[in-house]
């Protein structure tokens, strides 16, 4: 009898993988048509794509959706004794995607998708007009919306609203947790802040190298950097688009950028930071490639994965040493490519209005502060209308600024309009697991820095590969962090780096 | 009673189209991807496209075959009455579909294709090594089970198994119209070629453009005439891969070239003939853009575009004269760049072994050549071992000249080898359609050839947008051509033009 049930769910398991196995070509060939329509897809192309993208979708939607996948995966769960550690870990994984699939009624999910079609629509003239009022009314309906599925989740998983959305950008993560986080940050930065611009203002003024900068020479310095990064062009490509993004599968890696001719830095940290996402992605276990438990874990893990060759790695004295006669080589304008000011260049800090524009020191406020608001959203205790004046309460009471419009205020990000709650504490969270990442593997591998000062990054790589890459989703971000640093996810690593870096004795 | 019936087929007819609404797009994703994999995916992704595309290939084939779909044909075909002539034709398309879908045994279809890869893969390394004897097991394995397939579907179809084979191709096409269509053209090219050959010798000598011709340069001359003859880049795309094609969908056409430096005239041609397809996918008819019937009518049609496009308005005085300055302009060496030396360039003709290098004059003999061995093949008449020396006996007749090896001769086509039999008479029905469309379009709109002088395309595009393009599948080739000119597929207007092209008096 038992051995029955044992082989039932043997059985099923199998058949899940089969059932996994369609589902993840359908995502890797909708994986490549997003990649073209973001890249090189005429404009015309636009409306043919969208048909051939909501097809594969729904097509997706109903493999992953059929009650035979939730037959399957409840005789699969029935005895788990067959399965081994991936097995069972993907098993959860498939649970997660058929829950996350299945968890709203289908007229909610369309509802939601128009709404948020129709928001980032509108924000586009609004934020251009500097008019919050013309979107309040469809942000505020896009909201609504979101509390309804945040609701339906949250009973469905047994977790709060928040928590529920949250768990769609990295499975598992929690809102008291992201609280206790954040507020050791804001008892750190908004102290710390002061001080960086205090001992920069005592340093020599940063000299900005003269442009132009020949878009086809930025493009050949970038893919000299992604050589060494260990980027494989046997499996991937580097493009243009108008938002730098990595895509593609693993073994076909897309990664872009953007480059303007008057400035290098934005289309430099971009390729090298969408160089770290694609490392991950191409690190991903190959003998998982067509099931979920071989997909990178989440948000988390990923944005660790490029801070930690943009930000920690890149930004460094090491690599700066490297890169800067190269840059001197390539551009000219010897003077302000040397070494020491390249490096003042990379890690100047200001109190900056635009998140996308921060740097390592202000980042983390300008999530706080959305993470705070969108919370409250959520929750119910700030309704649309009051969003401009608590944002522009909370820029001044953590970064000291007050913005001078709502356009470089409140409706700067395009992810609320994109109905993109939750994914804010995602890039923080990130920069704190590359932090603590990056400490163990310098302490683990003290081949890294010497080699990256050569611009040689396999000692770097392989240990990522050996404790993030190789993983997959088999643990979850905290599982990894206290397996390969000891501890999970804090602030400790990442506060000391920065003291560290911006407040040198 | 008949009300219901009328209604129920009503019903069943709407329902087929939104079936074939979805294969439409998964069609259109498969074309995307089928372009990414030949212009831009890194080799090292080809085993995860090859993923993708067979299981977007499996869920179509699952979408079309479904017993639901034979029901709904069956009930929508019970009564026409409600239906008018578009959807009438789309229906009889959808029934066209679903039958050469389901036609073969799935482990028929399976065979066919592992034969046809094996076969493929063997024949290039065949060719290079000019060893007929390594490829002729395969290509024997291959013939058996496309003979069976033949056989199969002929049945069906109520027809011979050639005429099976010719069917999927370009639907109606029967041998006994090829035979009858290919002995005038036997009567008459291999007395007209030599006299073509002694009049050419007349002529004062070709000077042969200098090198080299830069890629940039070649790649923006391209663009230009692209635009010249109405392409338009907001719906599609001009890129390079190993052989020309063009692909994506009418509101993206993808189209590609690939350019040498040593040598410009491979590269300018394949645009010109590219861009032929490309306006035909571009101008099929709007409102049936996800039906069967918006398609383009079958490969006889779609090389009568290109061919009007590449040989008969492009290597014509008119055109020339247009060329030639630019030409000069882009590349220098003044001289070569005369229009009458491009003409004479543009309309050079030989004796030539290799059919993708072949000339208007000799093209349909080499295709002669081919259709009657592949006849044969299929007919049983002709074994494997015998078809080198039935290869070169035919070239001797056909063209007065001998392969020097089989690597040149029977083995320089992939067609037969990648399981292509039945494909090589659209080629030259083609060419007679483009001829028999062309006379009739300058006929009946003068503007045409004074318009191409000043590199305007309009003229010739308007005229067969509405006399080709805009029907899709609505009417047969030979329906199409008995409407515009007055007769079905002949002979006689490709025999004009070449005469008066060639041996001029």
């Amino acid at each position: 009898m038992s051995r029955n049930k044992s082989e039932r769910a043997d059985n099923a398991y199998n058949t899940l993988e089969r059932h996994f196995t369609r589902i993840s070509r359908l995502d890797g060939a909708l994986s490549v048509l997003d990649w073209d329509q973001a890249t090189m897809m005429p404009n015309g192309g636009a409306d043919a794509r969208a048909e051939q993208l909501s097809t594969l979708k729904l097509i997706r939607h109903e493999a992953l959706c059929s009650s035979e996948i939730a037959d399957l995966l409840a005789a699969a769960e029935d005895d788990l004794s067959r399965l081994d550690g991936w097995q069972q870990a993907n098993l959860a994984r498939m649970r997660r995607s058929w829950r996350n699939a299945t968890a709203l009624p289908a007229d909610l999910v369309e509802a939601l998708s128009l709404a948020a079609c129709n928001c980032e629509v509108t924000w586009r003239t609004a934020r251009k007009d500097n008019n919050f009022k013309s979107l309040a009314p469809s942000l505020d309906i896009l909201l609504q919306l979101t509390r309804d599925a945040a609701t339906a989740k949250a009973a469905l998983i047994g977790c709060s609203p928040y928590d529920a959305l949250l768990d769609q950008f990295d499975s598992g993560a929690k809102a008291a947790a992201v609280d206790a986080l954040f507020s050791e940050l804001e008892d750190f930065l908004p102290d710390f802040l002061p001080q960086v611009l205090e001992h920069q203002r005592r340093q020599p003024a940063i000299m900005e190298p003269k442009g132009p900068f020949p878009v086809d020479t930025q493009r050949a310095v970038a893919l000299e950097l992604m050589r060494d990064l260990g980027f494989d062009f046997e499996h991937g490509r580097l493009d243009v688009s108008h938002h730098p993004f990595s895509g593609g599968v693993p073994d076909d890696v897309r990664i872009t950028t953007r480059y303007i001719d008057t400035e290098f830095l934005q289309g430099l940290m971009a390729v090298l930071h969408e160089t770290g996402h694609a490392m991950y992605e191409r690190g991903l276990p190959k003998a998982w490639r067509s099931q979920p438990v071989g997909r990178a874990r989440g948000m988390i893990a990923h944005e660790s994965q490029s801070l930690i060759v943009e930000m920690l790695a890149c930004r460094g004295p090491e690599f700066v040493g490297y890169l800067a006669p190269k840059m001197a080589a390539a551009f000219g304008d010897g003077k302000a490519w040397t070494p020491v000011n390249l490096q003042r260049l990379f890690q100047h800090v200001e109190r900056d209005l635009i998140r996308v524009h921060a740097n390592e020191v202000t980042y983390p406020l300008h999530v706080l502060l959305r993470y705070r608001l969108e919370r409250a959203m959520i929750g119910g205790d700030l309704l649309i209308p009051d969003l401009p004046g608590a944002w522009n309460d909370g820029m001044r009471l953590l970064l000291g600024i007050s913005p001078p419009n709502d356009a470089d205020g409140c409706m700067q990000d395009v992810h609320w309009p994109a109905g993109l709650f939750g994914y804010f504490p995602t890039y923080t969270l990130g920069a704190l697991a590359a932090a603590q990442f990056f400490a163990a593997a310098k302490q683990q591998q003290p081949e890294i820095l010497p080699a990256i000062s050569k611009g040689k990054f396999k000692p770097l790589m392989g240990w990522l590969s050996d404790n993030v890459h190789q993983w997959g989703s088999r643990y979850s971000t905290d599982e990894l962090l206290v397996r390969t640093t000891g501890a999970p996810l804090g602030t400790a690593a990442f506060k000391a780096h920065l003291r560290a870096r911006y407040l040198p004795d």
